[in-house]
């Protein structure tokens, strides 16, 4: 059969395999919708010129909101319940598209370095430098990965993940050694903070190679059916990281920079004293 | 059959069982949309410090709305009408998935408290001190809930349960006796209102363990089908108050103090005298 041989499509899932990876799906879909309209309906609550990096940041949810509804609907369709509740899931005559992520992530993953950028407002020379080497560069690390993703031998998958390795490498070059000199004109408290962020981009972005590695790595736990859930699990969670709890974090650093920048936009201290304290209303209301 | 078997899939609904879950589901997607828009239609009400709370509290509705729709459809296919208007419906092939539940808890407690501590408006240490200890302790209270609601048996229902007493009651620790400490600085209207939202938040959070508790005590009335539908309910009209009902208390908490800082929030007094007590209009309407 062939979803035997070639290794990349599961024969068979049982039934708390297909739960577990179903709900994760939907808890994606449920967060990057969410965390789209949150970053939409918080715009006001920082400065204008911070305004695009949230709304690119929701784009970015949007998008893998799109793509996780496709993947939910072409998941139940390529495994549909068998003849009982918790009877095992047998691949249909539909296949699991995972291509669906690699177009998610050609679109998002520039979008996400887009609207790093655009959050430390470093001033149009500056982020159209790093902008022209870090875009193409990391369309180009997705592009060379898929290949490796559908291949039928692991010798392919390893060559093209090699390949994407590349202009991944090249990604953190720019990233911690160029960006480093536009950092020292960003304000004390931000510098960590761009510091943080460029730490976490990198964390985060490590959990899709490793999660691309488990058919390689192979045996009981991270191959066949067990390893499928390990890998989407990992993509899922790397996705919801990486889009949603990053957007948040975009957020947060637009929020603090607003304030030190705008006294208006810095609303998080304390209430100011009631107003039976206040002369000018205490005869009134008494 | 593995349905019987497990105790937690039910075989069969009577229409009228069938029929009341169906409702309460529908009753909890119009509670939670239109309580979400209420809130965002509502953000120019309350002052600017507390519209996060309002965004807050709609995307925790918005969240459940997703959520409901989807138990909504996945009740209809896992228990399909008979061939009659009236008749029984049977459990079908496709599993009624309490996880939804659960990834929806898992998102919208974290987002309850961080709705309840941002109208406190606390100022940025204290909130975040609090959030710290608050966020992941509930994310875990339901993390541990959830294998005691798929177990089979109920020895690992009541263990479960047991484990994820332990997260609420120190939730319960914080909001009651840390959070003690912050009220002081609070206005002395806004002081009651805060412990009557903090009291009534422990109150709806108790009707979660209480629905969970059913199974355990079985029986004619809280075992079986009857019980699953009492569950439902529980956690559905739980649901509406801990969320919906809690949402509008939480933009009440926010009227009341943005009235009480900026009186151009204050429009809540005795409307303006009527037109025909006016010099002006009273001819004309005489």
């Amino acid at each position: 059969m062939n979803a035997d041989v070639s290794g990349i499509h599961i024969a068979s899932l049982s039934a708390s395999q297909f739960a577990t990876v179903y709900n994760l799906f939907s808890l994606v879909i449920a967060s990057m919708v969410f965390t789209a309209l949150y970053l939409l309906l918080s715009q006001g609550r920082v400065a204008p010129r911070y305004r695009n990096a949230l709304v690119v940041s929701a784009i970015v949810c949007g998008i893998a909101s799109y793509h996780y509804f496709r993947i939910f609907d072409n998941f139940k369709a390529s495994y549909p319940a068998g003849d009982t509740v918790g009877a095992v899931h047998n691949l249909s005559n539909i296949e699991f598209n995972e291509a669906y992520r690699y177009v998610d992530w050609l679109l998002t993953v520039p979008l996400i370095l887009v609207e790093t950028i655009a959050v430390m407002a470093l001033g149009r020379a500056a982020s159209r430098s790093l902008l022209v080497k870090l875009v193409p560069a990391s369309a180009l690390m997705i592009v060379l990965g898929y290949p490796g993703e559908i291949a039928a031998g692991m010798g392919s998958r390893a060559l093209w993940g090699t390949l994407s390795t590349i202009p991944f490498l090249y990604i953190l070059y720019v990233l911690f050694i160029e960006l480093t000199s536009s950092l020292d004109r960003q304000p004390h408290e931000v510098r960590t903070t761009i510091k943080r962020l460029r730490a976490s981009l990198l964390a985060l972005w490590c959990v899709y190679p490793v999660a691309y590695l488990f058919p390689i790595i192979g045996g009981e736990f991270f191959g066949g059916a067990n390893g499928f859930v390990l890998r989407q699990a990992g993509y899922s969670i790397a996705d919801i990281l990486a889009k949603a709890a990053y957007g948040l974090v975009i957020y947060k650093v637009a929020r603090i920079k607003s304030g030190l920048e705008d006294s208006r936009y810095d609303d998080d201290h304390d209430a100011p004293a009631p107003s039976r304290d206040r002369p000018g209303r205490a005869p009134a209301t008494a």
